[in-house]
């Protein structure tokens, strides 16, 4: 799992993440006409994370860039999605790219959660011509839970329920599986045969957690097209199941012999659907708003050109609760094919991952109780201790110099 | 100006506005496809402001609703209104009304800032045919500036360099008017006149921390309507600003004698532009994210029918900083007079505002106390010592009952 010094905050790394992509893909910062940022890892309750990454427009003159922050654990990141593509839509679009950065420090209190914690930031390019399609058909559940929220502003640590939180996680998969492949159903011309997971979805991408919950989820899905797509219960492979058609949904989120029956059940296609989507999240961790779209960044580096004509079913999960369900279709043709071959070169995972440096688990604890400790700091400025030499950070990356008594934050990038 | 006691929280205060919006406009909540949340007052820094809405949703079965929660200081609810808006113009529409809340409950610490606060909450439905139709034309300007933020954590009050922060506003509505005239033009066929505030714009409305930035910032748009416009400066109602006619605009900022010409020039016109939309404002002090809309409902509740065929420009402005002119368009037309007669009618504002309770300033002060201690509290349940008899609240309203040690909170409806 990544986690940071107090010489990183969200700040500093939606600025190294921005500062990165643009970089990379060579785009000037005058084509950039929106910029949403998704996070739960709140250090203001007033001032945007946007506001800051507004410091590397600067030299661009660019100031005319809408969007602000989103917030609802971990869905955010898909809430500003859905926005920007819906503002390239719009009659407000004016031609110009949109920018979603999806980041998050997810932290826990000492106990058996903290490994559970992880650290990332996903950038994304919305505009015309993607080889990443939005689809039509999407579905939502939203609900009033207290299966994990952050109520103590002191600290940086939420209250969770997980037990309740997975049954949450797994009900509004449910549901929106179920709108999801009804929608499906009204946009095929003369209705079309019903959607299938096994079929139609070439990759199946989850919030990730921690990956026991992505395989139970998988698992879930399949429990749901062997009890509504019809013949599915016929299929031999699913014969494991069958002692379970009578189930009612909503009473079954603790079955252990029907879990344990669907994710034997689901191995097979685990491998070839799943597998390449979890790459990121199972070596950074939890990175919350970042999850889903770390899990995307994986199947890119996994699958890049090999991608074309294929279609990826999305699930996003906030708790507390906001939940969707929407598909990303690639285009089947060699521009489409090219450009994700491109972003898996530009993006540089294996190589990146390799460069971190491993930390012993107790300096890890004592950052924990340093970066609890200056979240939960009433007066005066910041004393840091963390590195400030470059050989501590990846080129280009941005640290905190001071943050001080009135609560201003300042930065350097790493050479 | 508006406060609250420990019984009510942004969560009740947005359960209240929307279940009375939705009952004296008999609207179902099987209607509403979208629902999006603006406010800077956090409670939370995970669980969305939104998520506890869905529980009036419930009886209706329908979760299926788009949008969390928006922010950054006072721009959030402009965030959500454009958000809400290109939803409606996307291919993901689904045909359903958007549903926006803008709420805040603003505080200061003790001394002079503190009557500076307010408390307020605006509910919008964004849909097709509307009475007030958003014009293409949009301008933004966004910045990192720390003019007003809020990074004390365990503190309701917010950091305000007050001086740099009214710069930062006139600043940005330079900036915004200058891109909006600019685009103003580019969308009239054939090139057009250039916008004149004067002729143009029959109401401006603006974010309203409190009047008096009001009339400087109707006298700031004046002074540029002055260097810009051709035939302006030849305008005898404009004499008094002659001598500034070489200002640079970056440096008059704080030009007291310019900014009292300034005053004395828009005078005429501001009783007919901006006046009939500063009542609500002025009644309840600021309402950061509600403060423009609340604006709005003013203009609405004076004008009513009034404002067939009219045009108000809109100016959004949030600390840290995020701004945006636009402007509303109301058509021509006895459907959208008599839309905005029956919106006045059912807002009822003058008999709400005439209800309100007057409480003295030592009592306020112990209130502002009481919540300042359970904002920062960290561990245990809530004591909660405000009233819970019905006649302290409008009838519908909601108040708190519960804040478990575990930060859940529960609430009840005055019958």
């Amino acid at each position: 799992m990544a986690f940071c010094t107090d010489r990183e905050d969200i700040y500093s790394v939606c600025l190294s993440a921005v500062d990165r992509f643009m970089k990379v893909n060579n785009i000037p910062y005058s084509w950039i006409g929106r910029l949403e940022v998704a996070s739960e890892t709140i250090l203001d309750h007033s001032k945007a994370i946007k506001t800051h990454l507004m410091s590397l427009f600067e030299a661009s003159g660019n100031t005319d860039v809408e969007g602000i922050d989103s917030m609802n654990a971990c869905y955010a990141g898909t809430n500003a999605l859905f926005n920007s593509a819906a503002w390239v839509e719009s009659s407000a679009w004016d031609g110009r790219y949109a920018l979603v950065v999806s980041a998050d420090i997810a932290e826990y209190s000492a106990g058996a959660a903290r490994p559970t914690g992880g650290c990332g930031a996903v950038v994304m390019l919305v505009g015309p011509n993607a080889p990443l399609v939005m689809e039509r058909a999407r579905a939502s559940h939203m609900e009033n839970a207290w299966d994990f929220y952050k109520p103590h502003l002191h600290s940086p640590y939420p209250v969770v329920d997980g037990k309740f939180s997975n049954s949450c996680y797994l009900r509004s998969l449910d549901i929106c599986y179920q709108r999801f492949v009804q929608k499906f159903a009204q946009q095929q011309e003369g209705g079309g045969k019903p959607f299938s997971v096994i079929e139609d979805a070439q990759h199946v991408l989850f919030h990730a957690p921690y990956n026991k919950l992505v395989q139970k989820s998988f698992a879930r899905l399949l429990f749901n097209e062997f009890l509504s797509v019809p013949g599915t219960a016929e299929n031999p492979a699913f014969a494991a199941l069958k002692p379970f058609a009578a189930t009612v949904r909503e009473q079954s989120y603790e079955d252990v012999p029907l879990e344990k029956a669907a994710v034997a059940v689901s191995k097979q296609w685990y491998a070839e659907k799943v597998a390449p989507g979890i790459t990121i999240p199972q070596q950074l961790g939890n990175m919350y708003t970042a999850s889903l779209y770390a899990g995307l960044m994986s199947l890119i580096a996994n699958q890049g050109e090999k991608l074309a004509g294929k279609r990826v079913l999305m699930f996003s999960y906030g708790s507390g609760l906001a939940s969707s369900m929407f598909s990303l279709r690639v285009p089947e043709d060699a521009a489409a094919a090219k450009a994700l071959a491109s972003i898996a070169a530009k993006a540089d995972i294996p190589a990146r991952l390799e460069a971190r440096v491993s930390v012993d688990p107790a300096k890890f604890n004592a950052w924990m109780e340093t970066r609890e400790k200056l979240h939960a700091k009433q007066d005066g400025a910041f004393v840091l201790e963390g590195p400030t030499d470059a050989q501590q950070y990846f080129k280009g990356a941005y640290f905190l110099t001071e943050r001080d008594a009135n609560g201003r934050r300042k930065y350097e990038q790493v050479q």
